[in-house]
């Protein structure tokens, strides 16, 4: 069998390879052709080594170059757009439609296009002038970014191809793929695309390489190592925080993207008024996608009494009769059954489900959990384990006061959602539960589930840790974060001429600045004679 | 002798003390009365328990009290100018002018009348709107930060009254400050002024507390405490870095500013267009305040030959005949002379200085060391050392190659000045010096000296990691500073009338928000009919 080249400074060549691997397909749990390498250290060495001369290569092409490279790869990611969605319909079995080729696809291909628009305006940059003091500061480029990419969005969150990748590159920086081992064709497929549109558009060969694996010590040794500017993860939190630890040691920049069991509250006016169209709402919101979305409501809290009960049942019978999907490894069923156990010996109840289905590898019964808020409090840590797939945990709260000081309890999340009657009865309630939410959770909602993720400029795609590692940051949403993987770049009595383009007094790409206190598209207002 | 007591919650109380301290005067060495506790981990866990209850009081205060309490604030530190900068100039010897009366007093209060006007304005909180998505999005307060300041500024960067204590409670969250033991004295009376004009504004007890002092482990499990959401550090590598260290287990954002050694470029031309009054410039930069601020000339780097010569003589001979300062302290004087012979291990040279002042307590001789480029490029970290105080290091460059080398192999750094030609015979020079230094340190200066830090909107006092732990936020400047202590809240879908204030339609502050792609102090347009 033959195994496929990594993508280095341009080329595709044989890895110095210590294993290989093949990805799986999901439905019939068959390794699928042909094997991908674990590359040894000397193929990461190489590839920061050639990163770190594109990198001064990109900062020489400019913010033009950029932009070209990320119209023309979404162009490309299009034209190819067949080979791509049936290898990560091959690879993950998410349905070709409509979530690869109607959705999955085009919002890959619209985040490019937005990143490359941001690059084009700069409006990412946020300069900030003061012509009194003479300082003037905008954000820049940092250096090598590595992407490691998530199980559970092959092209929208791909390492070679998504949101991360996109924001990296249009803030100017050389992007070091680590695919998915789940998905490894899709992303070679991707990548294929990028190397070529980077030719096109002049950017230097090492824009975008492409490494399929290494062992853990590593990827470890990757984060560490001091040629790497900023690093981009999404997935496990058991992984994500083991690179975090290393590069935390080395002060690299990580932004993480780790798990979210996002609370969704249901307020007692809610259910009375249309608890039976909530049950639905929320059944449809689980179990899309197996369940598998960062944003997945993994915890419902509902009054206790009559309609939680109802509502709980509801659910269980939804669940009970919708087909289980299919997750997307062995590994994922393991550990969604991993996560049950441990929310059952936490004291939850298994209202329906809580069992693999039987003569598939990888598919597991739709599952509902229950416990009272107070056990949920008391039960600490291993109540808000994520289990991640096609699982839920409804809480009956016995009062406002149980449900504010069961949201205070909260790890951070990702979201909050409040459902609330519409007539205004829950209003004070709602007030009570959101403000506890509030620094808990990145995203409030009121009356729609979290898994829908808009890429707009006003998202926020994060959250207190562990549900990132910078609050502050978001990882969806288009210019912001670009900000993620750019650094404060100040310049201080710094003569006319020597200024970069964006900070000088004329302002050719009409972006928005901050003069003296003052938004404006315009260049610096001449001084008085 | 008495022992002052700590604030608690809005009282003064004895600390549960597991030993005390004194300040000492520098210039003497005598111990200053009275003593000062040690707090035990009680006292640290009752002003966490106070700060959480405090930080929802904030919450309801609302902007209105934040501004009134920092203006009222910064009113009381004028009335009570003279006995708090005695204090300060008795603990750490820093002239009373014009250094503290008209220096950093002003400051001070300048710094915190701007934190005042942010609040006021709502502008530090970059809302972003997308009226079509229906998501809308700002910076918010994140709960309880903890302040810890560094010995070179009692009153500016104090853990009481400075930089950080500014943002963290202009961004609505209420201060632990932990005073620097170099002047506990100055920093109590600072805080006796915050917590009257805090009742004053009608703000929670505990928005302003201060502890003097905590065995280092406590320190750690204060860094990893969950009811801690920030930190704020400026201070000394090694207790930075531990800090952190226990903050990134916990994933509790930190805030660092550690030490720097700010080099300065000397091109060929301006050397020799006037290299005497160069030599002055530097002289007096690095020798004002004894040397000891962060942003003090370190490393210098001229042409090797005559004119690189002559100059290292000049700065030689100029250092030489300058009186020698005082130091903060007895260590203060030790680390500066473990450093200085780390930098002499390392192969650098003693041009004149090199000893302490004999017969004084603090006073280190005014030093000047020199080496080659390829010397300092090959010592590695021993010749990155900060010598904290009046010394410098001179290195002489064979090439603008090797200039250009050097710079990349520096760690991160505050900031890096290039001196160069005014008739632009250096110009191309500059420019490949500069790109080398862009991505090192967050501010770059033209001739001018890094030692002054502007409180400017464009202001980065910033850089990569290990002179700060964020090279995307800066520690002075305002509003920038305040997004430290705060994180993204966003709202989705959620009702008109359950917007917080800045996201509304209305703009009640005219506060600067981005609506639907476009800068405007104005209220959301209504919709076309």
């Amino acid at each position: 069998m033959t195994t496929r080249p990594i993508l280095l400074d341009g080329a595709w060549r044989e890895a110095r390879a210590s294993r290989t691997f093949q990805a799986h397909a999901p439905s019939t749990g068959a390794a699928l052709e042909p094997a991908f390498p674990t590359s040894r250290w000397e193929d990461v060495d190489e590839a920061l080594s050639a990163a770190t001369c594109a990198f001064e290569g990109m900062r020489a092409a400019g913010p033009d170059a950029v932009t070209a490279f990320l119209e023309g790869y979404a162009d490309r990611i299009e034209a190819n757009a067949a080979p791509i969605t049936e290898a990560a319909h091959r690879e993950t079995a998410l349905p070709l439609e409509p979530r690869l080729r109607s959705g999955e696809l085009p919002r890959t291909c619209g985040q490019l296009r937005q990143a490359a628009a941001a690059a084009r305006s700069a409006d990412w940059t946020r300069p900030i002038i003061d012509t009194v003091a003479g300082i003037r500061t905008q954000y820049g480029a940092v250096g090598p970014v590595a992407v490691f990419g998530p199980n559970n969005f092959p092209l929208a969150f791909g390492s070679a191809s998504g949101g991360d990748f996109a924001a990296a590159i249009a803030a100017g920086n050389p992007v070091i793929a680590k695919a998915h081992p789940l998905h490894p064709e899709t992303t070679r497929l991707l990548a294929e695309q990028a190397v070529l549109a980077a030719a096109d558009a002049g950017l230097p060969a090492a824009t975008v390489q492409l490494l399929y694996d290494m062992a853990p010590e590593d990827g470890l040794r990757f984060a560490r190592d001091p040629r790497l500017a900023a690093i981009g993860f999404t997935g496990s939190r058991r992984g994500g925080l083991a690179l975090k630890a290393a590069a935390d040691e080395a002060g690299t920049p990580i932004h993480l993207e780790l798990g979210s069991i996002n609370p969704v509250v249901m307020l007692a006016g809610a259910l009375a008024e249309r608890g039976e169209d909530l049950a639905a709402e929320l059944t449809g919101s689980c179990l899309m996608g197996t369940g598998q979305f960062c944003t997945n409501p993994g915890l419902v809290i509902v009054p206790a009494g009559e309609a939680g009960e109802a509502f709980a049942a509801s659910v269980a019978r939804r669940f009970d009769e919708a087909p289980a999907g299919v997750l997307f490894s062995e590994g994922g069923r393991e550990g969604l059954a991993h996560s049950i156990s441990r929310l059952v010996d936490a004291g939850a109840e298994v209202l329906t489900g809580g069992a693999a289905v039987a003569d598939t590898p990888c598919s597991y019964a739709n599952t509902v959990l229950r416990a009272t808020a107070r056990e949920f409090i008391d039960g600490g840590d291993a109540m808000q384990d994520e289990a991640f797939g096609n699982a839920t945990l409804i809480i009956t709260s016995s009062s406002t006061e149980e449900t504010v000081e069961l949201a205070r309890s909260l790890a951070g999340n990702l979201t909050g959602a409040i459902y609330s009657a519409t007539d205004g009865a829950d209003d004070e309630d709602h007030d009570r539960v959101a403000a506890a939410l509030r620094t808990r959770v990145g995203r409030l909602l009121n009356d729609q589930m979290p898994t829908g993720v808009a890429v707009s400029p006003a998202m926020n795609h994060g959250g207190p840790f562990p549900a990132t590692a910078n609050a502050g940051q978001t990882a969806v949403g288009i210019p912001g974060s670009l900000l993620r993987f750019a650094m404060l770049q100040c310049y201080d009595q710094v003569r006319p001429h020597r200024l970069p383009e964006g900070l000088g007094d004329e302002n050719p790409r009409g972006t928005w600045r901050c003069i003296d206190g003052a938004w404006t598209q315009g260049p610096v207002p001449a001084k008085d004679a």
